[in-house]
């Protein structure tokens, strides 16, 4: 099968168009021909060597896809060639092919493109797994979700306002990325290059305000989020894209506010975790889903020849949602 | 009644016996006659006025304490005028008469001593609140339990042994404080003056192998908690006796190893909370106690005259386990 690849005797990585050997489906396993898949910041670094793969995955980048069922592999029980499916992935969505274990997929929701549906696995999982998983999320609460137009940001920002009916706070740097994180349902939209976003929380909403952080930022933010966090609140790690070492930290409020800080990615989890991860965020989220109360948002759509391109655009932070590869 | 008030005039703040009005039970409420009463560090910090007590408890000291019940409020259906109960007080302990919701009273076991059934509530439920509620403690894990010559530590080694099986790492300063660690069931006990505990742990156990940290100490030992810590780890903070101040922290392992970090203290928590907690530890670990699988661990017993002399002994950190007041 047609695979990009990354070609590493240059300057800098690239991605081409090359061959790999076409998988085959194990038991429980579909083969989906995929029509759609996504970027992720994870592939970047994948791309530069900085982050191998988990043990026995497809070397192939690729977290996510979207696609047609092939072939069904011994006790599939719950799809049949044909059938339009989307899921996460171990790696192995940058292909023409690739093997999901039937637990790991969801049919896509009728009117929904495979580009779509190649928008929503990885946002919307690790956004459902860091609100209520990890953070433990409760109605009506306030959560502030940085990098509020990254992909799992915007994911993030809906889950929270439409599953959970919290008061959403949400950072980016422009005008247009504050824009699309209000309309996607933010409460409050904070400019972080402009104002200190903590003492635009404590004036707009008081001290102690927040109940929960989703963070990508790390070192940079973790004063200002340890300052406007509740009792009780929770600090969640996704990334530390500004970098993890902080200097002078006072744990004092950790005892005092009873704060819980968690780190974690999703793509070295184990499969039973990702499996039962997507049942819940099905019967959590589908059925929004479906009805499209919640969106993927989706910045681009490339075809997989330009996957070099695509990686670049999102290099530069320059995407508000997803980035999209197609044409395989 | 009589009561141990804090005099302030000197120039440092010290226990003297005094009046204070005897108070009277509410509804779901026990007027409990106290038979003994146990120190906690919480006290020292209270009396140098760096403590308050919660809002709407009483400023007498005292978390905790054994007694008979005198006379029972409306509502009360658990106990009865002569009982033998024991259990966590919002403050108050230091005092001949107390009076604590019935959810919060447990009776005392056949066989136990006032002392004994006095030196139970605090370290004990704050024991099991960090490695169960917190600490989410599973079977056979390791655990480290620093300070394991204190109250807590001395309670929570038991409680990790005996009731989860785990190999129980702990640390101390002194030959007797480690061998009375090892006495209570701890697998591994490491003189932290003498080596460096993580260095020790990896040597033992391996690297990253520990899942759940109970620290009393803070910024001084986050390094090495955090170099010894598994995947998927917890580190507790209970206390931060040794500085709250951490120059140069790193946040990657947070992320790289989903770790889960988090503070609490139990006495600023709400009634319903400690009710809650009070009747998971008796279902869980009464049995145990009550066999005297799981036992006190007394340091000391001083008359309620003495109880300056009891709190200078904790202030120079001498004892192994509870110090207590009794002869009220």
């Amino acid at each position: 099968m047609k695979a990009l690849l990354v070609n590493d005797t240059g300057s800098k990585p690239e991605m081409i168009l090359g061959t790999a050997p076409t998988p085959s489906p194990g038991d429980y396993e579909l083969l989906v021909k995929i029509k759609a898949t996504a970027l992720n910041r994870a592939d970047l670094l994948q791309k530069s060597g900085n982050y191998p793969p988990p043990k026995g995955s497809s070397p192939i980048l690729g977290l996510e896809m979207a696609g047609i069922v092939e072939e069904t592999g011994h006790e599939v029980t719950r799809y049949e060639k044909g059938d339009q499916v989307f899921g996460l992935l171990p790696g192995g969505g940058y292909a023409e092919y690739a093997t999901i274990h039937e637990r790991m997929a969801m049919h896509i929701p009728e009117g929904f493109s495979f580009e779509e549906a190649a928008a929503i696995p990885e946002v919307f999982l690790t956004a459902f797994q860091a609100l209520k998983l990890l953070g433990k999320i409760k109605r009506n609460e306030n959560v502030l979700i940085h990098a509020g137009a990254s992909g799992v940001g915007t994911a993030a920002i809906q889950l929270a306002k439409k599953l959970f009916n919290c008061t959403v706070i949400t950072t980016a740097s422009k005008k247009k990325k504050l824009k699309a994180c209000l309309e996607l349902g933010a409460d409050i939209a904070i400019n972080y290059k402009k104002t200190d976003f903590s003492e635009e929380i404590i004036s707009q909403l008081g001290e102690n305000s927040i109940d929960l952080v989703l963070d990508f930022v790390g070192a940079p933010y973790w004063e200002q989020n340890i300052n406007v966090i509740a009792m009780d609140g929770r600090l969640i790690y996704l990334a530390m894209l500004g970098g993890a070492k902080v200097k002078q930290l006072n744990l004092v409020p950790v005892l005092r506010k009873r704060l819980t800080i968690q780190g974690s990615t999703l793509r070295n989890r184990t499969d039973e975790y990702k499996m039962n991860l997507t049942s819940d965020f099905h019967s959590y989220a589908m059925e929004l889903v479906e009805n499209r109360d919640i969106q993927p948002v989706i910045h681009e759509i490339f075809d997989w020849n330009h996957a070099e391109q695509a990686h670049k655009m999102m290099e530069k932070n320059r995407n508000i949602g997803k980035v999209i590869l197609t044409g395989m």
